[in-house]
């Protein structure tokens, strides 16, 4: 009975991520030529591995922006494809290392690596492709590329560990929320952006709007993120819902559902994401105190003023089906949350 | 009663590594203020983890090749500090993941930081610092020390899934074991010793000298650990002594016996590494084993052939405080086996 609304979602989406997959088609087939090459190993365990999580597919949305970008800026030649490779590489690292820390069953409606093999090849084949795509990043030769992409990484990880250590803290604030999201997943779709400028040879300015749009992106796309984990359809979303309830993480959700509760449901919280004590029927309770609160709404609102920055961000360049593209980009990462 | 005999070892090792230590004693006072000030984060859980396994100590023995080879070609400048900070940051981001994998509870004495912390920031600190080494590397600006470098980070993670691979199977062969070690220990003795010659501006013979010189010497050392995780007394190796029989790792000493085995004997071995099944005294009854068949002895004999490969490799350097410095801490690596 969904299935008509579903199946117009589908369409919405689809067609917002469309035009950016139709750009780079030919380059993003490239990029995943050069992901199977460098990701092979004497070892086999290791094309085994970053094969399942990579075949997996995912969005290449990172990669994506730094082939986009790359042309919106007016380049050429192929560099971007090696670059682009690497910006997965990085991606795929951690998310391996996230799902052994999170220790994540499902990803993509497939089992994860840590489920298959276990923690230990995840870990260290995590650390094989962060190496493969300093690798990649050193044959490319760009220092200035070195140095985006390795400061992204440092940021990246320290907001792992910033996720860490607020997990099951009620007290978290909006603020502590937004450092974490900036900086695990808006710092690297930063980075993927803004290399589009510097293979371009744009100037600062533009380095610096394209490295804006990402980073905006990002936070929009972390935002619907987290407000999927507990209102997506599971088949939708390709992951367990309520992943993060159950790992106690907070999230922007959770967050004004705390700020808007009363005694009982602050006790609630506190039961459930600090002690972790959770019980059946916890996760819906959950579910319907955020909805009461409409956290749910106030969470897109926010993804939606990020989302208009980065589409502010943009408007330095003149109109090409690369801007187009880039902006409808954006478009798609708000949709998911509807 | 062990006391005089464990004196007159401790003077031995002393020695050794001491004209070294000596010859480089600013320049590691330097390193070490390096390192303390790029491991801090606003995160502050970073600079407490990774502050407990850096100041833990550890012989900074790789980051000594480094500075010590720079010096031995002639170079004069400051770029060997940055490089050796970042040589053992790689080394520490390493020992973290090995933690994890391994799920060891001691190192150097100390508890490791999974068992302070747990598994989740170990991983991620992990990658952080793995990060902060290429940050440093990027910063000093050669791409051929980064190649170098970004190289033995992948062959490191190879060799790391390959020893899990070969881990708990018996039919591991002495080849396989030389593998795992040459990946994972010998690669990044070899690039650390390797870019002295590069800061130096020496010429290709004198870059592969000295790759060949930590290569054999960061086997010999390997060969020589796995040795003492069976042999040594624990107060003196600083770890739990039966860690890798306990993991289930296939070491040379385990290999060699394996050869030597009757059909009781491989049985017994099965069991233990296979199978898993360990009793009180299988450790004890393993090394009576070792013992009898003399695997202790053949371990130390190929370690002193990879030792005196290395010390054949410094010969084309001319006589100097560091060439001499380097040829003794060949023998503080063999010295530690006796």
């Amino acid at each position: 009975m969904a299935l008509p609304a579903n199946a117009d979602q589908d369409a919405r989406n689809r067609v917002s991520l469309d035009r950016l997959s139709a750009l780079v088609a030919s380059d993003v087939a490239q990029v995943n030529t050069l992901i199977v090459a460098r990701m092979q190993s004497p070892v086999a365990l290791i094309p085994q591995l970053a094969g399942h999580i990579i075949a997996a597919g995912g969005k290449r949305l990172r990669p994506m922006l730094t082939l986009a970008c790359s042309r919106l800026c007016g380049y050429r030649g192929d560099r971007h494809i090696a670059l682009a490779a690497a910006v997965e590489f990085i991606h795929t690292a951690t998310l391996l290392h996230d799902d052994v820390v999170d220790a994540s069953g499902l990803r993509r409606g497939l089992a994860t690596a840590n489920a298959v093999w276990g923690n230990k090849p995840s870990v260290l084949v995590g650390d094989f492709l962060f190496s493969r795509a300093f690798q990649l990043m050193v044959e490319d030769g760009s220092l200035k590329v070195l140095d985006i992409l390795s400061r992204a990484s440092a940021i990246i990880a320290e907001g792992e560990v910033l996720q860490l250590v607020t997990s099951n803290d009620t007290d978290t604030t909006e603020a502590q929320y937004l450092e974490v999201i900036n900086a695990k997943t808006a710092a690297l779709f930063a980075a993927a952006s803004r290399i589009g400028a510097v293979l371009g040879e744009r100037k600062e300015t533009e380095e610096k709007a394209l490295e804006a749009y990402g980073r905006n992106l990002g936070i929009a796309f972390q935002l619907v993120d987290d407000m999927l984990d507990y209102s997506a359809r599971q088949a939708e979303l390709g992951k367990t819902v309520g992943d993060d309830f159950r790992d106690g993480k907070i999230t922007l959700p959770v967050v004004l559902a705390l700020k808007a509760a009363d005694d009982d449901e602050r006790a609630f919280w506190r039961r459930t994401l600090e002690a972790g004590d959770q019980r059946d029927g916890d996760l819906e309770h959950a579910i319907e105190l955020m909805q009461r609160h409409g956290t749910f709404a106030a969470t897109l609102e926010r993804a939606r003023l990020y989302a208009e920055t980065a589409r502010g961000a943009l408007g330095i360049f003149h109109e090409s089906p690369e801007r187009r593209a880039l902006d409808e980009a954006i478009d798609f990462c708000l949709e998911r949350g509807h």
